[in-house]
């Protein structure tokens, strides 16, 4: 039996958990991410972590069949390069992959989360029996990934899936991308919680606002709407472009619930075109949190059969 | 040697080109669509064209591969089903290819005529060296097809491709599609003609249009630029999705030329992520006219290999 760590780093969390070669998960950690200030100690929280999350499972490095991580930025997946993460400082030009490699000995692959979620979803989620799907990240960032006919789709440059920087209007506000009227810059989790302590006059958290919701708090439930609004906005379009069989929306914000899927439901109804949105089941992501590193298991076991393909090895 | 005969059929024109094997126009002939009053005396003229083209060239019907047919509106592809036409009235759910075969005895299939006019610039066009690729056609309608990993991608239900059908903002004007603030409702052909007719207050054809922007006549140059924008920005998010090599824009309207595509061009760096912008191409359709009855030629080759796959048989 073999097995496989996976690491899902986000601009909260970095998480860290070991997976038998069913993808099963045998054990979690979860770190806070602010806590190692600059790149260098964030790599070295990443080695000890999973030196020692394969040590107090009593298993032999070689029977560690490799490393995945899930980071929350551009990347080059064919070099295994990070270009930049926007939410973490300090990240330019790493090949994360390598350094990890030579500090553990344990072959080590790395891709975007948005990428490793949808790849969860596909496999082993709620989207096991669709060939066409749009996977969706909702938290600080607005990330997506895309499985066109049974495979997830990179793009040329390994950058697609932006569905983030999808703009829903001619101007708008700027975006942390630099562009203007970007759906992040309208539904990113800080646009909300700037926009809620506007109307409450308080600071509030994104759970308290869910709350709130569920208690039928019109302030709250307002909020929400718009959010779904302008998410089931351009999803409508994506749907119209690609005509897939679901959308599996993940992360953070997501965990709003019934609110926010109605009124993303209920946008798709009366924006994108009637067989297309017939078509279209909109799912709640069923792995949360733990997406990300199911993910990331799921892409070693992958890679591991191509083995000279990414230069996995 | 063997032959296939493409047509074309458009808002306006009908259009039937021979071709040989290697998919160089033999014949072509261009009829005018709104002669023809109702989805009969269409089909009757689609079968005596075909049947003409092919004795006028002294061909034999059994070397004959097959016909294959471009049609504007969606159709089901795995069922080779047009569900309707929505610039041509009285088409509602036409099994045309069957009953092409039937009176003509000559195998054929139908496919959406973005699809076509993508396969087309993907195999004979200027996009050949890209294995992902974005066409659209502009035209009474904005259409679109998707080359994704070199492969033709028709979306779950065929369905695919419809990059008209963006939302470009959360209101605007309703479209003919029935939904709201559509890419095609600023951008289609009757549209701009309508928005000129405003501005120079007299009735003013898309070719004169053009001429007057190559004149630098403000107005005309200010029109184009419009649509470019308009285009660019919804391009801007298509290219952050796909991550594609190249989008190649073709129908009547790109023929405005270099005012349209500066604007399109400017647009899409102005708003699409860096390393996506910097990537693609945007390319002006090469087979112009003609791309439509290519890609249904291109399009019998490819499938005639796969007898039994789609019953095209």
């Amino acid at each position: 039996m073999r097995y496989i760590v996976g690491l899902d780093l986000g601009g909260t969390n970095l998480r860290i958990g070991l997976f038998d070669y069913k993808i099963q998960l045998l054990n979690k950690r979860i770190l806070s991410t602010p806590d190692f200030r600059d790149k260098d100690s964030l790599i070295e929280i990443m080695v000890q972590s999973i030196k020692e999350i394969i040590k107090d499972n009593s298993i032999k490095e070689r029977n560690t069949l490799g490393i995945g991580v899930g980071l929350p930025g551009p990347l080059d997946y064919k070099r295994q390069l990070v270009y930049f993460l926007p939410n973490i400082k300090g990240w330019h030009n790493v090949f994360l992959g390598k350094i990890l490699k030579e500090r553990i000995g344990i072959n080590t692959i790395i891709d975007n989360d948005a990428n490793l979620i949808c790849l969860a979803e596909y496999y082993i989620g709620l989207a096991r029996k669709y060939s066409n799907l749009v996977c969706i990240t909702l938290g600080t960032g607005v990330g997506g990934g895309l499985i066109i006919e049974n495979r997830l789709y990179r793009g040329t440059n390994s950058l697609a899936g932006e569905i983030g920087h999808i703009p829903i209007t001619q101007d708008g506000p700027y975006c942390g991308c630099g562009k203007k009227g970007c759906l992040e810059s309208y539904i990113g989790n800080q646009r909300i919680i700037r926009q809620a302590k506007k109307i409450f006059k308080k600071n509030i958290t994104l759970e308290e606002l869910s709350r709130l919701a569920r208690l039928n708090d019109i302030r709250a439930i307002k909020i929400w709407k718009s959010v779904g609004e302008k998410l089931g906005t351009v999803l409508a379009g994506v749907i119209n472009l690609l005509n897939p069989e679901a959308v599996v929306i993940a992360g953070g914000v997501s965990k709003a619930g019934k609110v926010l899927f109605d009124s993303i439901k209920e946008t798709i109804k009366e924006r994108a075109m009637p067989i297309q949105a017939k078509q279209v089941k909109i799912l709640n992501s069923r792995l949360k949190d733990n997406a990300g590193i199911t993910g990331a298991a799921l892409l070693v076991k992958m890679e591991a059969r191509n083995v000279n393909f990414y230069r996995f090895s």
